[in-house]
């Protein structure tokens, strides 16, 4: 199977998942629910599922029941995080994806509450997992739960994505003198952290893995995050926009001073290669250069969306 | 001791509780840990977490270490709800207590993040009453532990608080046809259902209570939480302004169809206190008559602000 069939074919079975958690568009609560499922449907490429399922499988031979609930409340706090930075008074987009944003189709008031569901939801769903795996009684695998839980939520909050996008706003407001200390730490909390998190619950929720093991992959993931957001940097700058689904150059329309800024587009170029091959070759010391994985990471050099 | 002085020593209780879980106002997410202990700090009254914790009391001798972090993840949840509501795009208002509304003071922004940033917190602080309770490892009470929070983001989420809110705001834009069925959901789930997770947590953490206790609690809680509601509405149109805190007629202002607007005001205070008798008659079950909660729940009645 090519590639990109393989990672669709991912990405359905992370559909999948995600389905069995929305909740039904009825009653009192309909509008938020509309705006909340139509937002986690609005796409994207599942990436963090994704990553969190394929580290699971470099630690565990059979995928364990807690990998569902994780990653699914794992998507659902990235979704959440879009549909309130989308909002008019953070990045006022009103396309994503090639669809309206949220807010743009819902309301600016159902489109916060949905923000907000999502990240709340995000709590029913991880804490399934410590349901599911009930049946166990095995107090090591529920501790092992627990941490992927606070791990999740400890990537997601202040100390990471959240303190991410608060510093990203200060950026953009003073416009000048950000400093490239300060632009690594944006994208180190605000697009590596949850790369962070799917990497290590991933990691975590296999019963042999070590905490070793688990602070191999937040380096790993760490350097893919920076990575990812370097060509997310780029592709704002050389992009297509009929093929990112969203305008091209809002970077630059809103002020907004990159990576690129610092150390100009080849050498980000460059260095969104070298994080790569770093990340990469952790992983490859787990498993066999050709593994989905592997080449998952490496697709992020040469994505165009 | 009076009353007062007793509910104010309770209160000073919860805010060292709660300090405990702020963070320091340093780094690049500053802004936004200064706006959510801005929001924190800006007070209230702390009726939540101190039911938590009376209703505790009544099934249990000692205060168990889990009572804290999630009478602290409740009321951060509750203060996030609160920044979120005031947004321009929700209610648009500017003083709280009182004081500058989050987004008044920091800008929406930062408020969007503040808010989102409680709501993450709360689950990180809820999390830790796992930590405080490894000691024991009593497989039984860890359950009950993760039942509490599993009832927090419950009444919290879609089907509560969340839920509540979207009908809310629902109804505001109709603003005419709003029946009393459609008013009693909005009451029951934007304001009871955080009660109502107040009572069955205490309760939930008391090793020796049993589910019939829960759900005995639960339905008090719901009786106080629409008298509360009920009583929120008559200090809108009755309250002094100077007391409350904020202006006053902001429903009338607003177009807010309330249970006042249905079964008139005089009728509205004799349904504030059915409501709470029914739900004193259910406290008073389990516990003498000059309890400090039956105290609490009939003071609810007769509050000015």
């Amino acid at each position: 199977m090519r590639f990109d069939e393989e990672l669709a074919s991912r990405a359905s079975v992370v559909n999948a998942w995600l389905e069995d958690y929305l909740r039904p568009e009825e009653g009192y609560a309909k509008n938020t629910i509309e705006a909340a499922n139509y937002s986690v449907r609005a796409g994207g490429k599942r990436l963090r599922p994704i990553i969190l399922t394929e580290t699971h499988k470099l630690f565990s031979d059979v995928i364990m029941p807690s990998v569902k609930p994780l990653a699914v409340a794992l998507e659902m706090i990235h979704t959440y995080s879009l549909v309130h930075d989308d909002l008019p008074a953070m990045d006022n987009d009103l396309l994503r994806r090639g669809m309206p944003t949220t807010h743009a189709k819902f309301g600016e008031a159902v489109a916060i509450l949905a923000g907000d569901a999502l990240l709340n939801g995000s709590m029913e769903t991880a804490l399934c997992a410590l349901d599911v795996s009930k049946g166990q009684q095995d107090p090591d695998y529920m501790n092992r739960i627990v941490r992927s839980i606070r791990c999740l939520y400890d990537k997601a909050g202040i100390n990471g994505m959240i303190g991410g996008q608060n510093a990203d706003i200060m950026a953009e407001r003073r416009a000048s003198d950000i400093t490239l200390e300060e632009i690594e730490y944006i994208y180190a909390k605000k697009t590596a952290a949850l790369i962070e998190a799917s990497m290590m619950i991933g990691c975590i929720l296999a019963p042999e893995s070590t905490d070793e093991d688990v602070l191999s992959m937040e380096q790993a993931a760490s350097k893919i995050g920076l990575a990812f957001q370097i060509q997310d940097d780029i592709l704002d700058v050389e992009g297509d926009e009929a093929v990112i689904g969203k305008p091209v150059g809002s970077d630059l329309r809103n002020n907004k001073t990159t990576y690129i800024d610092h150390v100009g587009i080849d050498q980000a170029k460059r260095d969104v290669k070298s994080f790569t091959e770093e990340a990469v070759s952790i992983v490859q010391g787990y498993t066999g250069s050709d593994d989905f994985l592997v080449r998952l990471l490496i697709s992020l050099i040469d994505r165009k969306k």
